[in-house]
């Protein structure tokens, strides 16, 4: 069976600029931050009707990551010896293959190409690829089920709940 | 201010096998469909673990939207006059920049390099970028609120909510 992977070019529509500098593991309701998007590319309208939402999925990309290192293998989630070896699709982890990463986080506000989030587990300088509204809908149908190993390593990965 | 916009490259980790062969807009979750990893590039340790979870994330390609189309202006969502015109970026239509999609779907079962899905609105053939395991603590913090229009445009969208 021949192989049909070609690659796919993709360019961000813009930065996140402030919160934190360093990939801090936990602790993320904590940080807000602008996603800024290019003003070469965009315009307010993009953004047009986004503040009738609560919550944004952001698409970004883990830049910091080499991507000579991504993970194949299956591993201790975190190198912790007490959770199971699982691959890289059974985790979030950022060493993943195409290093992208997709978080749900709090709309804070709009201010033309400016967008104030919270809880946004990117760090400063990130390009954004994509910003979609959190629509009630989109989320599971069904119960969700995880392992444990999972809700051990998410006890203190938002924990600051700051009032909206 | 320079632009600072580089074009990323990403390569697709497998395919959409099933389903769908047309973009449909509504009754998703009547839909099951495979999405398989590229034997050249993955064994099946990159999903050891995945099992666990009931439903996964999925990152894929809109493979079949002209780039040379995509949506910078704030347009009424599908076209309906009913609807408020919205920015590209307030919505999840699929003629988006770097056209990304991301849907929860319920996971049935992995064998080897195979993974099946159901409620993925996906086509055959969409090339798949990640896959991440649908975690509670990641949904979103707070209530959800989002505009009425959303609300009716996703009225029929998943619809058959198959027994597991």
């Amino acid at each position: 069976m021949p192989s049909e992977i070609e690659p796919i070019e993709i360019e961000p529509i813009g930065h996140v600029r402030g919160g934190r500098i360093e990939p801090i593991d936990d602790d993320w309701d904590a940080v807000t931050a602008l996603i800024e998007l290019d003003p070469e590319q965009w315009s307010p309208d993009a953004l047009a009707g986004l503040d009738a939402f609560s919550h944004l999925d952001v698409v970004y990309l883990f830049h910091q990551v080499d991507p000579t290192v991504i993970t194949r293998d299956a591993r201790h989630p975190r190198g912790n010896p007490e959770w199971p070896r699982v691959g890289i699709f059974a985790q979030r982890a950022r060493m993943r293959p195409n290093r992208i990463g997709v978080t749900t986080c709090q709309l804070l506000g709009i201010d033309g190409l400016s967008v104030r989030v919270q809880g946004l587990d990117a760090i400063d300088g990130s390009p954004v690829i994509d910003i979609k509204p959190h629509v009630r809908e989109f989320t599971a149908r069904g119960d969700i089920v995880q392992p444990q190993w999972m809700t051990e390593l998410m006890m203190n990965y938002w924990v600051d709940r700051s009032p909206q």
